[in-house]
């Protein structure tokens, strides 16, 4: 089905980087390279169709990065060298951000939970209300109705409001901390739909998680108040146009990512670490500073909140503190033996988890096929997979044996109400149905469950296994559905059941609690799909309190993360990947050792003189979709032709809409252009703001006249010499979060500038040419 | 007494800037600079005397480290380009080195604990049975006595053996990753002294900790194994020799430092994360997870360790699991009143360690002068510090009053032996001095006593008050002398009374429990000192088993750190830029944006001709101390004068060492060097291993001879062109960790390269030239 060159190993990468090189395809911008070169073997292609599980479409990079520097005259005009008081007014602005961030991103967490709580709790009410009185098929027919309808609600606002907000998130944002800004992906209606379709998919009893969905939604927090509000909803801040540009908006990203893992969580700290390990490509020692403060923040929301509604003020939503699991009282004592079934598990987790990232891969394919169709038929496969989970959670506990109630128990016992280990289902009084516990309860309750302790025989061997089957193979159709799904959850809850197994099989040669085992499950199954491991590991802490089991928890994650190594990819860094989002790696391709960055770049290039003609940078701004310029000066300009610097398309839109032309070729210089424009002016807009070549209205007479491009030009452009190794260049590239990258002649007595590398130079050509037949062109 | 100008702000730097450019300093090396521009306002002198306080003794820049690509065709034969056996023996020997580094440094913290707890336990039970006989003189002598026999020890071996090992190391170990390889910092018998010193030290009743000795410790022993041994000591291991070279080095010493906080704190994820916000300067993913399970072997050994130990087989050793000081039993609720309680502290906690910061250094300052005097100063400094804190621990006790033992109370009341919350000392049974029990006590079990709960009246405020201002003091004074000592101890124990002595005032209105308000306010002494948040949140959960207080710790650190920022920089970057160690941060220095890269170059520029003759060579390399040359290739070898590279100073020793000189000037290329030398000849030596200029043996008739420098040329130098602004090549350089920038010329018609940047380009005079008085030149 699709191109399988993409996943061969190093030498034929090798090939692939000679293939480009003898293509010359080193142009600027794909667009560039499929519009001059018809012939190309293998044409650069970007996926530009919308779909659910692959949403790649209209991948625009995140404009050049190199921006720490005042890069001209004009620019210095910007807050930085402005008076101290304004300083001071950005740090303070800075910080609120943060605070607001954190404040805005734990209240969705507690909404999120609130609202979940007491929707699937009511659902779940009226599911065991029918069963006390033996309407077995109304029961049936109350829950898979229910979940029917959320399931549809979900779907429809996913797919007709923002088809982006489905899926987890976490490999967009990822994308676009790496400096990929795929379209729409943390625009407001996609906020809105990830919130409310979130809290309707955990409740419509998909299983799926909060968490993913989570830490987009940080995102889309921070990016909405990070760029001063929607101008399409009406909501501007103005004081915070301070905010225009890409690192400051990056970090803000980030610091929301961060925070929605906390609020998912409840874990401050491990939100950090999420940031740092699995989210962010640039970091700086600043940001974990602030991520640091955003997530405190959250913590101290939730934590108030849920204090406020111990009481019984927020309905079913009770109890439960800012531990989600506590297995703190848990006595840990380990020994030798219990060192071995950690490796057991950690190989258990690693090959499991391979085999769920190949699978998810092949699901995710397949579902796309549909999901491509259109919105209807996102939303019938929504409810079928809604209908299959139904049949399943309902189904299933049929099979079960039930198991008269322990003596000894402080717990009620069959359960009254929503939640607790003891689900009567279809049992006699004081018998209870293991299997029920765990599939007629919501996620977070069903791990609670499994992670107890002191439950060495509350769950049947049989009980575990046919939840794992059920749980893995289920989480799995589910994730590629038209609803915000977080993978966690899944994994936690297939692991938690594969541990408990293991640990009771192991338990006459073992001292530690199946509880513990649940919990060594999920960890080494979660290293083997996310392949995350400080970050995973802290969370897991703060979300079981248990400290004495974290040597143990690390060593099972490095197992699982080893093993599954061998296998594939991390489950974000393959969903990346598929979705053909041109993500840049942090170390240089093998192949690129063998090329210059000569080799990579070929002529003709389009440049513009330091004063060019207005009709010759209309029609170049036409023609291509190059988004950097190199200028060039000339006489009477310079001695010789050399190398002024770049401009962006971007500056050039604003400043030939701003009409300061001249009859003759002159620099007109800074002040005259400050005379037209504000510092703000050529400030970053947000994402799908900025002036567009359309908005252009140049007059005939106009295009043969002349502007100075000196004032926007980037004097201190990044180059490298031709002979450069193709690989220090990307490691340039790459470090300094650039997105043009000027090559220079070695010798003298040729053009300043041999060429520019961009992104796409640097992402191999396999990752953007993966799915052929999404390609319209074709 | 020093040159104030240093303090100056921005516009001075400005000033400094222009400076630099006047005086045309741009020279490669501090030492040309030096040699040719004698006139040179203020000349870039290095520290290079040896003493205490202020090692900066011998500094020397690591080695370039733009490592990742294989530079020329020689290295092509390294062990990257090897068969796949090769590369898998390699992944192995680098997660043994890991294992072992965790073992070793595991193995090192438990035996500084057992050795500790044995030597101080004999020292305070031997005290407390005389004075149980009343016989307080006798007392007095024997525990000042041990304390003097102790303390003189240790700065016996620390002055004769090692000068390198007094301090903390932490600052040392900061640098180090930074790029700087301060003399022997590292080396086998500055491990030696650290071990030994820190046991002998903290035995010695001094008020300091074994943090900061540990991690020097973790970073020793990972320099130890990662160089193959010492050839000096007759510890090599060949299979090693995979390791020679700068990246691979630093990631182990990375995970040394934090295994080393691993191992003292007992905090694994504390430690990866205090190696990657304080310690490390360069991050890659990749190391995250290598230091993560170098951590979780130490956990592991000292989780062993302590479990063999439990029953009582490792003399006075004997309680406490992993959990150093377990607050978990302590109840954790907390109201609106204790949050304003967290301002309070956190406001004072920076006040405190902002001033502490500041009076640490004038002190340090004022000990250079003696310790620069000689050894015997230097123990005499350190008799007299231990003879002040023997009389303070033992004199002060006596003003407390004595408290009648409390009634229900499960513990021993007066305490029996050598620990424990209630010290009879002068008091009548029955009675306890309660500052006796913190005084005369290990430090850890001060903090023990200081953080545990449900003690609100076991310590009177007046004792709080007496012992904050001696730990205080005491403190500052001690970091000072030859004596490997710690921070975090005295940090901790200052801040934790303090914290007590506020909840002690709040608790009428606060329903914490003064215990956790000392951690409170420990958290905020050390915020407002270290300034490190992440790392020393987790280290505290760690240290406590306390998630519930997370986020109270979080926030009084965010308070604490922004106010004590306010008044001067962190401990150990002040203590780094005191020793006049050119730390390079990770942002371009304001001054540097008004400057271009060719404004801070100036010729003359030593270069070499690729085929160049072997006295030009030697004469270069006697003449100047510069580690990297260009290669230009002229006519014959190329059309015109191009740059054709670097060579580095090393390497030419090596080349010139094999002597495979010509007659005529003729390129011999690679296959005939690779003849005369291996793939290793050229990898880098451990630190002071390499080859010098006095073992070359060059004869006469040899220096009119050639040689090739082609294929040890590195021929993809990283460059910028001379109007690059000058902040923008200070990113380049520091994000790539390089040690030489190529400036090349902006028109063509000029020699092909303009000059080098170094290091010392980028690092502002100003904290070169602190300290003129210690410069032996003047």
């Amino acid at each position: 089905m699709d191109n399988r060159e993409g996943n061969n190993d190093i030498e034929s990468m090798e090939g692939l980087g000679r293939e480009v090189e003898r293509n010359g395809s080193g142009f600027e911008d794909e667009k560039e390279a499929g519009m001059r070169q018809p012939l190309l073997l293998r044409k650069r292609t970007m996926n530009t169709t919308s779909q659910i599980a692959i949403v790649g479409a209209n991948v625009c990079s995140i404009e050049s990065l190199d921006y720490e520097i005042v890069e001209n005259d004009l620019f210095k005009q910007d807050w930085r060298s402005r008076k101290k008081v304004q300083i001071f007014q950005y740090i303070v602005l800075k910080w609120t951000l943060a605070l607001l961030i954190g404040l805005g991103t734990g209240l969705v967490g507690f909404f999120n939970n609130l609202a979940v709580e007491n929707i699937a709790g009511f659902k779940l009410l009226l599911t065991s209300d029918l069963m006390l009185e033996h309407r077995f098929f109304a029961a049936f027919l109350a829950y898979s109705g229910c979940n029917l309808v959320l399931a549809a609600a979900a779907a429809a606002i996913c797919a007709y409001i923002a088809p982006a907000a489905a899926g987890s998130g976490i490999p967009e944002v990822k994308a676009y901390l790496n400096g990929i800004d795929a379209h729409s992906i943390l625009a407001p209606s996609t906020l809105f739909v990830k919130i409310f379709g979130s809290v309707l998919g955990v409740s419509a009893g998909f299983v799926l998680g909060k968490e993913g969905p989570m830490v987009h939604t940080g995102a889309c927090i921070a990016n909405l108040l990070g760029q001063g509000g929607s101008r399409k909803y009406h909501l501007t801040w103005t004081w915070l146009r301070y905010f225009k540009n890409d690192r400051d908006r990056r970090d803000l990203i980030t610091c929301g990512a961060a925070a929605g893992v906390a609020a998912a969580f409840r874990a401050p700290v491990g939100g950090v670490l999420f940031a740092l390990e699995e989210a962010a490509s640039w970091w700086r020692s600043a940001l974990l500073w602030r991520t640091f403060f955003t997530t405190a923040v959250v913590a101290v929301v939730l934590r108030a909140l849920i204090e406020y509604c111990r009481s019984g003020k927020c309905g079913l939503f009770g109890e439960g503190g800012l531990i989600m699991f506590d297995l703190s009282s848990t006595i840990t004592t380990y020994s030798t033996p219990d060192l071995v079934a950690i490796l057991v598990l950690g190989v258990i987790g690693g090959v499991f988890g391979g085999l769920y990232n190949y699978l998810l891969d092949r699901i995710l394919r397949t579902y796309s096929i549909i999901n491509e169709k259109g919105a209807p038929f996102k939303i019938l496969l929504t409810i079928t997979i809604s209908l299959l989970t139904s049949c399943c959670s309902y189904g299933l506990p049929w099979l079960a044996r039930c198991i008269p109630c322990p003596a000894d128990l402080q717990d009620q016992c069959p359960t009254i109400g929503r939640s607790g280990n003891f689900k009567n289902f279809q049992c006699p009084p004081g018998h209870y149905n293991d299997l029920a516990s765990l599939f007629l309860n919501t996620n977070d309750d069903a791990i609670r469950n499994l992670f107890s302790g002191n439950t060495d025989n509350e769950f049947h061997m049989s009980t575990l296994f046919v939840f794992f089957t059920a749980i893995y193979f289920l989480g799995l159709v589910t994730y590629g559905v038209a609803v915000p799904s977080g993978l966690f959850v899944p994994v936690i809850l297939a692991g938690a059941s594969y541990g408990r197994i293991i640990g009771t099989l192991l338990g006459p040669i073992s001292d530690l609690d199946t509880g513990l085992f649940a919990l060594l499950g999920a960890a080494s199954f979660l290293g083997g799909t996310m392949r995350m491991t400080v970050s995973v590991c802290v969370i897991l802490l703060e979300l079981t309190n248990d400290l004495l089991m974290l040597p143990l928890v690390m060593l099972v994650l490095l197992v699982s993360k080893t093993v599954a190594d061998g296998f594939n990819l991390g489950v974000y860094d393959q969903i990346v990947k598929m979705k053909g989002l041109p993500y840049m790696e942090a170390h240089a391709e093998p192949y690129m050792r063998h090329l210059v960055a000569g080799d990579v770049v070929s002529g003709p290039l389009i440049t513009f003189s330091g004063v060019e003609k207005v009709g010759n940078i209309v029609h170049a701004l036409r023609l291509t979709g190059h988004n950097g310029f190199p200028v060039i000066d000339e006489p009477p300009f310079s001695d010789a032709p050399e190398l002024c610097g770049l401009v962006l398309r971007s500056h050039l839109l604003v400043l030939l809409k701003g009409k300061r032309f001249t009859k003759e070729r002159v620099r007109t210089g800074v002040t005259e252009l400050l005379q037209r424009f504000g510092a703000f002016d050529f400030a970053k807009p947000g994402s799908g703001k900025g002036l567009k070549f359309e908005d252009l209205d140049i007059q005939e007479e106009e295009m043969d006249m002349y502007v100075d491009l000196h004032p926007i030009t980037n004097t201190s452009p990044y180059t490298v010499v031709e002979t450069m190794s193709l690989a220090k260049a990307a490691v340039l590239f790459r470090q300094l979060g650039l997105r043009h990258l000027c090559v220079v002649p070695k010798t003298p007595g040729r053009p300043p500038i041999v060429g520019i590398l961009t992104r796409h130079d640097f992402v191999p050509e396999h990752i953007l040419g993966l799915f052929p037949h999404f390609n319209p062109h074709k």
